[in-house]
């Protein structure tokens, strides 16, 4: 068995890597770090999962590098300290943060306006969405799993821009999340009564997922992307809906684009095109994404529309999976493929 | 007190048609017709309303005709009929439906792939947005109330098409609706267990608002414009929020946009621009719509993001505005200027 | 116009207050008091009630006590002193709060487990449902404003306990609330993660309004009552419904206790008997309560279901309607007498 | 493997039997019919699946009666027939409908109103909840799954009886239940205009679920209990809760309550007694049942209090475990030990 830790294990995500860990025929799991709820027992923080008898212990990475892998589910700026000690001593590392994402310094700077305490780490980590970079993700000791609109987006726009079907230069992404995107922190605008019966774009202009985006898109070779993306908070616990706009190069129909979809995830067991659009409650439980391609004749335009569970694919579902490929275990193994409805 | 009724009492757009005339100071509702709920109460149907008196009578244009104003708020196809009936006679009829929006046969035959029945009228009846087309409502006898959609869009769009700061060739707006923007008939589709904590695009490419909200634009004036269109149905009653992608126009700065909506809306009641990104609770119940404006210099793409009740501003509200107007009543008379919240 | 101020103008309470007595006819609104928002607008804390132009001031008794009438709409212990400091200006005073609900010295250690900092208020304040103690709201200076759930439960009992069809000494209540019963404060048991999709039991056996739905029976005559509370949290912003089980009287047969109930509100506006069993969303937004009352052969047991608005009937409609009594006005001026749905 | 098959494919409750018998490790799911769905894919029925290439089957017992074990997930009143036809063949038989529910012909024509096509059959068939009846359902060929509400209600009621702790004739049941807990037909009543934001009692004193509690309660021995029982339906999708009242016997403590509880699920995987009132989303997704007691000293009156999954612990999962104790395999194979949050 691969022994495995989890710092971070009292947020939403850290609850899923714990459901999903919990059940893995090949990991298991030794360690449970949290911050503030440290010392408590799994019940009482995460009643759901039903184990009253393990305590979480602090966030000491000390502690998790007994383990073969160590998942990070900390706030973004809280991974890159113990992640480094962590790498120091030879503990492979997956980190659900966004601290080792981006490619270049360059490109953090742009999105965070503050240099990276180790900016020589930055392009080392491998991006882990296997569908898309599963041979860097192979031979990978640190994966930086990616964000949740990203995991979304991408899953649809990349294997149009690989397959040179659409300009990577004028892309639109709007994007809809559950409200569990915001993590289980406690804040005025994740009240019930401010979030409930209400929709609303959010840090417009602003996210940092945009330069996630892009970088994405740029690992899938050709000319440089340029995005916009516009993140919504809509009322459901879970769920991220992307619809991307893309302008059409000439001469591509609508099968091209639907070849191009099919052909790239034909491997996969979790991403697989329809015919009709996605709803997210069709993918809400389970690691899969759902994608549909539409070419509008009269504009020109293709819009690509990509569901997940922003809490599973687009987060621990996803971590465990570019796990189980960096130590040759099934792709599949631990996850969930089947979701639940209603 | 000018006399009013209302054909199609009860569904959603209905309610809140009585709930507002019941109201008003200036006008007298003296006829409800429904067709299936004909013979009952109110308080059967609206229980909110509170009124068990009132007995919801047939859909009769003869009986509604005795009325100085009828509001039609009947499904797509079943106005054009008792509206030429009522034409007929004389009486003002506010149309909440789609079958006089349309301005040219061409149009209508494009978006619902037959011709009209009385294709002569398209064209005649005002499209009733009063702070974007008030002069056209003043004189008119006969309005068609617009879309849900459409209002929100145009009350974002317009003011920046006219004012020739972007560019009307290339928008792409995304937008999401509450339930009851699909009305109060049953199916499957609007099942709690069908919608409840999950997101969908429908009808991609294919949804009638579409070419009503380029018909809106093009009354702007200028060239013609295009518009890529894709609804979004969210888990929550009511609210709409278009989010739009609009090219700027070389030279065009933020506060140029910001100028052309407040300068557009400077002597409105309803309709504001905040500098907040709007979110759907706060118009909730109101007849107001609220409008943000932001640019993006990298991509030069101007997003115009719009909120408004779908049911107030976006159906009943803006009809009884639109009366107010026909008549030379106060614009604000009868009409909900706060909302509710949370 | 009597002139009014509200202090705690930026909760859930504080906006519905100004949202009537901004369309109040006989009641101006002079002053807005808040703690930690005071010094923001209006617009920035209630975008909803559309208002830019007013800024809120501190909680100040003082300034407030310019007014005819003030409002409070405090936490729960933060109402005695400032009520004290205006009553000795003589100003009018409703107290949304529960700091002078409860008429003894014995009952509130009781169910506060400390003495009262002024015990000599406790039974001098008029307990404010006019529609079950209007006599003593005529009369009063100051009103104690109850709380929601006893609003909603007591609605339904009294009249029943009134006219001996009931035994007071064995009723058991449970009772189903709306989010924002809560407050607008934030707590993680408040988050849309933690209320969304999920049902449960609270403050079992503790609920402080236990003793006031006690004292609200008591004041009907007869026996001591005896009551059983036990609230509910249910995911949904606005609503109260209570169900309570009551032991029956031998003889009494189901006329007796409809007309019992349509007895008592032959007069009221506001409350009304209905033979279905009531939905909370056909009172939402309106100062209405709605009743069924339901007879079990079997075991001898009452059931008596109301529905109210715990915003409006449950905390400032009803504020505003023992204003309107106090001041001898109009007992609807300024209140909804009609919801929306949906 | 045992060969199983499910009739009533296409419903919620069919949809999580599938769930859980595709992942079961000694079933195999063999055949799946449906009514008005026959002839669809699985992937379009339940996209969540993820199945696309299973097609369902009609309604036919003769196909069912391949497997070893039919589940049958049909609308009262539709298992009586296929079920007798399934006993005919040997076939083993799981109900999950309320035919074979109840225990004597005299309470099911009460509750119905009309007589048992099949009466002799009554309080043959087992009644499935294994924590509470597992001898019975050991040796049994048909098991009749119980109901939602009498599931959770039963779980919490019956060691109290059993242990002669309470008084079994004065029982009250207040429950509260997510949509799903209708079923998947469509329905204006479960539209999402008409329970989202809102609760309500309903079928009050007349839901056929009471006769089916008070079965289960008989079944415990002791004198004849009565059940007083209201539902109230509740705008989340899945989760029951139940608030049971109870006369507690003199002499009583809370600790003999608690360890009442404690016994009777000892040995119990998925029932388990906490300190703190559960909250459906603890429960919602596994067959988990979680209970708490509470000694009320004043009245006398002990509160117990369930949370189950309705479709799970309510209906599929139960089935399956039921299947499990028949066929002597671990009660819990194929079940879901753990939930999602949130």
């Amino acid at each position: 068995m691969i022994t495995a830790a989890v710092l971070g294990a009292s947020g939403y995500a850290g609850g899923e890597l714990i459901r999903f860990l919990d059940g893995h025929p090949s990991m298991e799991l030794i360690y449970l770090g949290a911050h503030s709820k440290a010392g408590q027992t799994l019940g009482e923080v995460h009643p759901h999962l039903g184990g009253a008898d393990r305590t979480l212990g602090s966030l000491s990475s000390e502690r998790a590098s007994a383990a073969d892998v160590v998942f990070l589910a900390l706030p973004h700026g809280a991974s890159a300290a113990p992640a480094m000690e962590l790498v120091a001593t030879g503990t492979k590392v997956v980190d659900l943060g966004s601290d080792f994402r981006l490619d270049t310094p360059a490109r953090y700077l742009a999105a965070y306006a503050k240099p990276h305490p180790f900016p020589d780490q930055l392009g080392t980590w491998a991006y882990g969405i296997p569908e898309l970079f599963r041979s860097t993700i192979e031979g990978a000791s640190n994966v930086a799993a990616p964000g949740c609109y990203p995991t979304a987006a991408l899953l649809g726009i990349v294997p149009l821009v690989a397959g040179g079907l659409v300009d990577p230069s004028d892309i639109i992404v709007d994007a809809m999340s559950g409200v569990s995107g915001a993590g289980r922190g406690v804040a005025e605008a994740l009240q019930f009564g401010a979030v409930d019966e209400s929709v609303k774009a959010y840090k417009v202009l602003e996210h940092r997922h945009q330069p996630e985006i892009e970088r994405g898109i740029d690992a899938a070779g050709g000319d440089p992307c340029r995005v916009l993306f516009t993140p919504h908070l809509v009322p459901m616990q879970r769920g991220i809906l992307s619809t991307a706009h893309l302008q059409t190069r000439p001469g591509v129909h609508r099968a091209d684009l639907e070849d191009a979809i099919d052909g790239a995830y034909a491997s996969s067991t979790f991403v697989r095109r329809i015919n009709r659009s996605p709803e997210t409650r069709w993918v809400v439980g389970s690691n899969n994404a759902l994608v549909s391609v539409h070419l509008d004749q009269r504009s020109g335009r293709t819009i690509v529309i990509s569901a997940i569970d922003n809490l599973v694919k687009g987060a621990a579902g996803q971590a465990v999976q570019c796990a189980n490929v960096m130590f040759g275990l099934d792709e599949e193994a631990g996850l969930p493929m089947t979701g639940w409805m209603p």
